[in-house]
């Protein structure tokens, strides 16, 4: 398989209209509003969807262009490997978050807790589960002493 | 945006060399050992990852053809939307599991909790971080009475 083609089902829009202030991660964006728009012919995939409180966004890091396979995170200033951190000028540029779903209303879903930038197209919606997404962990790498500066820290313009 | 083109970094090998058997989540899949090869020019974004206990592999379902907007989920017989379900049959068939990383030896890493069928094109591996990852949820939808039955049930051929 050389190539993979994928189409957006939808648009994620949020109050921020530039990488530079993101919040890092949605546990950093608590309260922050945002929607998600379905595309009118994926709106039947979206049936039941209302009864979980959290869902799993899957996106298209846009603004990115390129990559590189060292990355200086936004919470450190060490080269790691792209794969052990979350930057988004990754090989395939897929995002992902886990947001609390607010309420259905038709094809748009209101949401909280969005680090993602205002326009970023949507690949897919699952929803989230502990029994599947949950695990628990014994080492979180470089990210040890650093996962709870995620609350502090904004994004800059490092990505862009 | 119209289309999006991703290329597969690596190769996931697991036990299973056909969809029916596969453990239907990675927690139902405890132990079950697998590889994932990274192709070598991505082989230096492999840096710091074997500090992670565990990674979230994002895949391409190279074997489900086409999709549908309601799907019966293997662990239910009524039809939900595909948003709503983890069914591979999606717009996007991407897939994303929480995997124990073992231990990385070059540019393979060893890991456990596997629900993946062999062969599977792997698009993305990021480092999981309860802080980021992990959510209180207050309703898991048409899964509540349902979630627990994930360490019992299998895949049969209905998303062949």
């Amino acid at each position: 398989m050389k190539e993979i083609r994928y189409k957006p089902i939808g648009t994620i829009h949020s109050p921020f209209k530039d990488i530079e202030g993101v919040p890092i991660q949605p546990t950093a964006a608590e309260g922050v509003a945002g929607t998600v728009e379905i595309k009118p012919k994926y709106a039947d995939g979206l049936k039941d969807i209302e009864g979980f409180s959290h869902i799993i966004l899957m996106y298209h890091f846009h603004l990115s262009e390129g990559y590189s396979l060292e990355a200086k995170p936004f919470m450190d200033n060490s080269l790691h490997g792209v794969f052990a951190t979350r930057a988004p000028r990754r090989p395939n540029p897929i995002g992902i978050s886990v947001v609390r779903l607010v309420r259905v209303e038709g094809r748009t879903l209101h949401i909280e807790g969005v680090d993602i930038v205002d326009g970023t197209p949507l690949l897919d919606i699952k929803p989230y589960v502990p029994e599947f997404d949950a695990a628990k962990v014994e080492r979180i790498g470089w990210l040890s002493e650093k996962a709870s500066k995620v609350h502090k820290v904004r994004a800059d313009d490092r990505f862009r």
